[in-house]
């Protein structure tokens, strides 16, 4: 390698360094300087990769995602990961890095300057965050090193926290508006774990669209699940109790609409005929159930690969390394027969 | 675990931030005191988690896994990846490893030596590996060098080559067996591509079935795809054309079928009356369709786990660092109503 850069050096008709400067992107650069020592590059045929200029920079050459360790939970067989994981994994290859992911006890406070510190990742993706103070804590500590990560999903106050989600309130919203505008008026909730703020923002979308269409919010009909399918199965021996209070359900993902369905359906129900039912995610699953569900499309895809996207390009882009992302992407209502069409 | 590094530190007669620069390998450090520090460290039972102990050894800390980039292909979406990727996820987290995913381009011979010689893993696992020159040439470089590593799912000739793979010869056969057993005898096949030994072994194991029973092969009902919902899909044409030569099929995976059902349903034709069939994977999925899906349950989870902690094993276990993994696991036939029960 060092040879190869020598000859390249050579036939250039420059330093090493310059060649090194060159191929690694770093610094400024007369074009024509560039352009011969990527000409030299090409005839020697020195190939030098990304990960191979980024180990020439002292760097990992690897994007970090941080995952919660949850106990028997297959977390890469959920869509929800899966989709972003397969979105990060697409600019980081796009890129030449690395993925590397790590995974965090929900319990204690995660070190996340030292991931930096000891060089094993460049940049850092925070996935499964929550409101509960350990992450908190550790995502405020990583905050205050200006270290280049991005948390994804969830908000935090503090302002130097980057961030990408997308827009729940409004997905929430027009999934209920989808069931008023169908003439219900009777609509219950199945919502997720209370520790994550996109379940908060389901539950304002929930209210907002009941109170702009001028129904009462009746506590009894709001139910809590994990956002597991188990969770759901569990919620429909409450919701089959209080089918009388009930037109429709709004639930907060997709596995627990599959698991609260299943639930009814062995109870005897008919569906969507004895309940209407809206989820959210719009997963591969929600057009394989009977009946088909209307489901609220989040960009999970798109979602994991602009933050992986803004934090490289933040790596090589001196302009950008103070900045902070902030980016909340719109959802799609998908309309199937679960809601009764 | 502070006094404890207060009592390495004394021992050793360095300062307590000395150790954790030692125990963290954060360099420059004399190679005398480093090692003054790891003997201490020993000496007092110290318990190195395997990241500080792996950097305290020039090591990344990190096991490797190589996927090939297929375009457009959302890669942890797919049952297959997914459920390898928990297993092999869950090995490396109980042993406070980081998993470094990196992406192969399937048209060119990947360089998986470097990945040791520059320390950005300390063992490898190949993911999605088929019998195309690429692939093959890659991994017998890799076993030239015995470096620790394994193949997932792929068998190669080359007896130094490590894998871990299911019996999918055993598993078609008994699917096929399933369907002779019920008393169908025109019984088509649905492949995937023809680059992976498992869709080898399935071909030998349907053969062996209809053989068995004395049924002759019919080559005309013996169909093509690429293991992707579309492919599937596409396969529809061509199965709906023969219908009449078909009581049964076997689909090499639950989205081939799943494609496969769409189109004949679109056709017009009444599911599983029309056409019995058995598929493979068990995915989530596989339940939720209309008719659920007889399929062969296939362990990924555990083959990924399995590969993992033997792989982790062999890094610390000097007595295993030259041992070649071998390791076939079993499937499971789920009988479901697409077989027409």
């Amino acid at each position: 390698m060092t040879t190869n850069r020598k000859e390249v050096a050579r036939l250039a008709g420059v330093s090493e360094a310059t060649v090194s400067r060159v191929l690694n992107g770093i610094g400024p650069m007369k074009e024509s300087t560039r352009v011969r020592v990527i000409e030299a590059a090409k005839q020697l045929n020195y190939e030098l990769n990304a990960v191979a200029s980024s180990f020439a920079r002292g760097k990992s050459g690897n994007l970090g995602v941080v995952l919660p360790h949850v106990p028997k939970v297959h977390l890469f067989s959920t869509y929800y990961f899966s989709e972003i994981l397969s979105g990060i994994g697409e600019a980081v290859r796009s890129k030449g890095y690395g993925l590397l992911l790590l995974f965090r006890d929900p319990a204690t406070v995660y070190d996340y300057v030292s991931l930096f510190r000891t060089q094993r990742v460049d940049a850092c993706i925070i996935l499964g965050a929550s409101a509960v103070d350990t992450d908190m804590e550790g995502v405020n500590r990583l905050a205050e090193e200006r270290l280049p990560f991005c948390v994804m999903d969830q908000r935090f106050d503090n302002p130097s926290v980057s961030v990408v989600a997308a827009d729940h309130e409004q997905g929430s919203y027009e999934a209920v508006k989808h069931l008023i505008d169908k003439g219900y008026r009777k609509i219950g909730f199945l919502n997720g774990s209370p520790q994550y703020s996109n379940s908060w923002d389901r539950m304002t979308g929930y209210r907002k669209a009941l109170n702009d269409a001028g129904i009462k919010l009746d506590e009894s009909i709001i139910y809590e699940g994990n956002y597991s399918r188990t969770s759901g199965n569990r919620a429909a021996n409450l919701v089959y109790a209080d089918l009388e209070k009930l037109d429709a359900i709004f639930v907060s993902n997709d596995r627990m609409a599959i698991g609260l369905m299943q639930g009814l359906r062995e109870r005897g129900c008919q569906l969507p005929e004895d309940l209407k039912v809206v989820a959210y995610d719009d997963s591969d699953a929600a057009s394989l159930t009977e009946p088909p569900l209307t489901t609220v499309k989040v960009p999970f895809y798109e979602m994991g690969r602009l933050a992986a996207e803004k934090l490289l390009s933040r790596l090589t882009d001196k302009d950008e390394t103070e900045t902070v992302i902030n980016e909340k992407l719109q959802t799609e209502l998908k309309i199937r027969k679960s809601s009764g069409n």
